[in-house]
């Protein structure tokens, strides 16, 4: 199959896996969130996608794809930084073998236009962010068309946007680390055997013991993020049930998304090389 | 969302509504044919579905479906009644508003062409068939190629074929009654309310316990069949458990296909109707 194609598959594996602790999974819905959400927000991103495959700018591909998953569903935002993280992986595997090199490149190569777009498509769909960091307090996506007019007028590429939010945004991280977590999550992957899902749930798992969760340290703050990287410690040392700490999880409202998108991504460089389903 | 990609969201709603009594939900597996099997296939089924909105022929876009549905996973035939039943649908849908009348119109202009390449898709993928009626028994698509030659040679059009059908296979009888089913079931998922997945699973035990499913009786016999749906009414009434129903059928090995296919096709048309997610 086709790199956008893939991508769109490596979204739905990615919210099939279980149990995936505070996510929306195969057994598992949020109250605001759902299955039904995902899989409709799947459907309607893949024309951005097609668009990245095609060789369109990152920063159009990607707001054309926030636009698709937003319209697709009512559940406002499905999988903004999973786009956001596999629009330039699916630019990449369009001209050859997807590599951390070949995706640094797409990121590189990104321009002032791709900034603006970036910020354009927070005017599509209601994410969570919180105040920006000093470096991009001319770049409050919560105000997207003043943010993309301050990028064009300070001449910023999205790289140098993703380069200054890397230290509070885990997809930005990714970006400026030739996507280090998304080809390790691809690597354990392929290593994995079993059916898909149940990898992607192994690997999600591991990464949110790793590591605490941007995202739920934005929506949460620093400890509690903390506190999930180590419960999702004992699940993985099975000192506490990962189906027990998905139920708590949700119960708390607590979303690791960045841990999920993370997952898709990596979900997407397998399929890329091979795996199969 | 275009007709063939509303066609695909239904593909990955109907999979996704539990419990659905014998068939692959959001919470059970068969043992050779997983969820994730699904979601591969409704992603590798896309092209043919696309073709069909493009007005390319109902036979050459149904094989393009079986294929790619075919080579996206390793599980064999994860929707080949459903595809068989969305095609001709999207095609209608891609003109106009998809009504029984319509769909009828796209079944009436299928050719000789069309029927050829109905019986080429089944070299594609491994389908249940049994032994053909007597009315065809010079198509017996259990040899492809060869039952695919006999309608070029008798200039059998698909049409005339799915009616020839209708008695065994509960999808040419949808081709052959301006698919009352479907339309039906699009009637009550748009009537009930809640999450579509939900809808979906209620109108599958509606007409689980309606009539019997065809692809039981094929598999298993008439009587099974009967019994399948007496117990479907059990469950429809409250004297049994939909859930242990369904977790029965699957220990069973009995996968009431062609109800979920009509499910599939009721989704799709209720989706193309305005039903959001």
């Amino acid at each position: 199959m086709r790199p956008a194609r893939l991508a769109q598959l490596a979204l739905l594996l990615e919210v099939s896996g279980t149990p995936k602790p505070g996510n929306v999974d195969r057994c598992r819905d949020h109250a605001d969130l759902r299955f039904d959400h995902m899989l409709a927000g799947a459907v309607g991103a893949v024309d951005g996608l097609e668009a990245a495959e095609a060789g369109a700018a990152v920063g159009e591909s990607f707001e054309r794809a926030v636009a698709g998953m937003a319209a697709a569903q009512r559940a406002g935002n499905t999988q903004f930084g999973a786009l956001l993280l596999l629009v330039p992986l699916v630019r990449a595997a369009a001209e050859a073998a997807v590599t951390p090199a070949r995706a640094t490149a797409v990121v590189e190569a990104t321009t002032v236009a791709d900034a603006a777009a970036f910020c354009r498509a927070f005017d599509r769909v209601d994410v969570h962010v919180g105040d920006p960091p000093d470096a991009l307090s001319a770049f409050d996506v919560r105000r997207p068309a003043r943010a993309a007019e301050a990028a064009e007028r300070e001449e910023v590429t999205l790289a140098t946007l993703m380069a200054r939010s890397a230290a509070v945004d885990g997809i930005a991280r990714e970006w400026t680390t030739g996507f280090e977590r998304t080809f390790a999550a691809a690597d354990a992957l392929l290593e994995a055997s079993g059916p898909v899902t149940d990898r992607a749930a192994t690997v999600y798992l591991d990464l949110l013991a790793e590591r605490p969760d941007p995202f739920v340290a934005k929506q949460h703050g620093h400890e509690r993020a903390d506190r999930v990287r180590d419960r999702a410690r004992a699940a993985r040392e099975g000192a506490l049930d990962p189906a027990e700490l998905a139920d708590a999880l949700v119960a708390e409202g607590v979303n690791p998304g960045t841990t999920a998108d993370i997952v898709a991504g990596g979900l997407f460089v397998a399929l890329e090389r091979g795996m199969g389903v």
